[in-house]
């Protein structure tokens, strides 16, 4: 499949089937995340995969009780918490100015990766910071950005995207 | 070309051959990348392509003169400006929130679609922001994030990447 249309076949999936995630798959997918570019090449990130029991207590940190958008995490067989850690730019000092940026390129790289193994994905980015630290053990300076949906879909097949149109979004030499 | 075998060989180039890049290929990448996901759908971003004359200009914009480590940028045949534009989430609601992670994921999109194309990017995060915005006519609630750099490099043949090892950045179920 040539990129564009990995692009156009990736989309985001709310409805996963129990069919379990081979750790080789998940292992694949993260080592293809782990190449992408950075900031001074400072890799500001870190990814915890929860499978089992812990993937069974994650839901509990995204759904929120007041908006349960989200409910459908409870079928999800793995996650894939993504962490912005501390950035070392050049000569060593310490900014956070570009890890938001990088830690959404590495992000682009495990879903793209993750389509082209025929496992599919959703990004959420609404959670509780405080419990999903608690339930991870993740230290005070790093911040969960994003929780990626691992598993295989229930349905076959992309639906029609819906973007913006080119015209809209792309322009030459002036804005 | 296999998905993380092309995440294998994306790699930062800062020498560029004066072959011009057709405005198809170009076109090609743009549409690739507004097929990313973004947070609610909102689509926060406006990319700029800057060739010809405007691409000449903008070096002036990118190198530091107290720190020229960017002096390579001159010959660049042309510069993807990718701005941060008013994100909608749901209900109408703007926030920035997800923006910036937002831009990185289209922009990891946009430099594997060159990749795929055999032309070469550079991503880039220093720059003036008041002196792109005033040569490209940018305006005041939107903000240019990135300059992804677009050519044929001047050499074939990959560099070993430098990563932090998986062991380091990856865990299972606890950080």
């Amino acid at each position: 499949m040539d990129f564009k249309q990995l692009a156009a076949t990736r989309e985001s999936c709310r409805a996963y089937s129990e069919r379990p995630v081979p750790k080789e798959e998940i292992k694949t997918v993260l080592e293809t995340a782990l190449l992408s570019p950075s900031a001074c090449n400072s890799q500001p990130w870190r990814f915890i995969v929860c499978e089992g029991e812990t993937a069974k207590k994650l839901p509990d940190c995204i759904i929120n009780p007041v908006l349960p958008i989200n409910r459908w995490v409870v079928e999800v067989p793995v996650f894939l918490v993504v962490c912005e850690t501390k950035a070392k730019l050049m000569g060593g000092v310490t900014s956070q100015k570009y890890a938001q940026m990088d830690v959404g390129i590495a992000t682009a790289a495990l879903c793209f990766a993750a389509s082209e193994q025929g496992l599919s994905t959703c990004i959420l980015g609404s959670f509780s910071q405080k419990k999903v630290k608690a339930l991870l053990g993740i230290p005070k300076d790093s911040t969960v950005r994003l929780i990626v949906t691992l598993g295989y879909a229930t349905k076959d097949g992309v639906r029609q995207k819906n973007r913006r149109a080119y015209e809209e979004l792309v322009s030459y030499n002036q804005w």
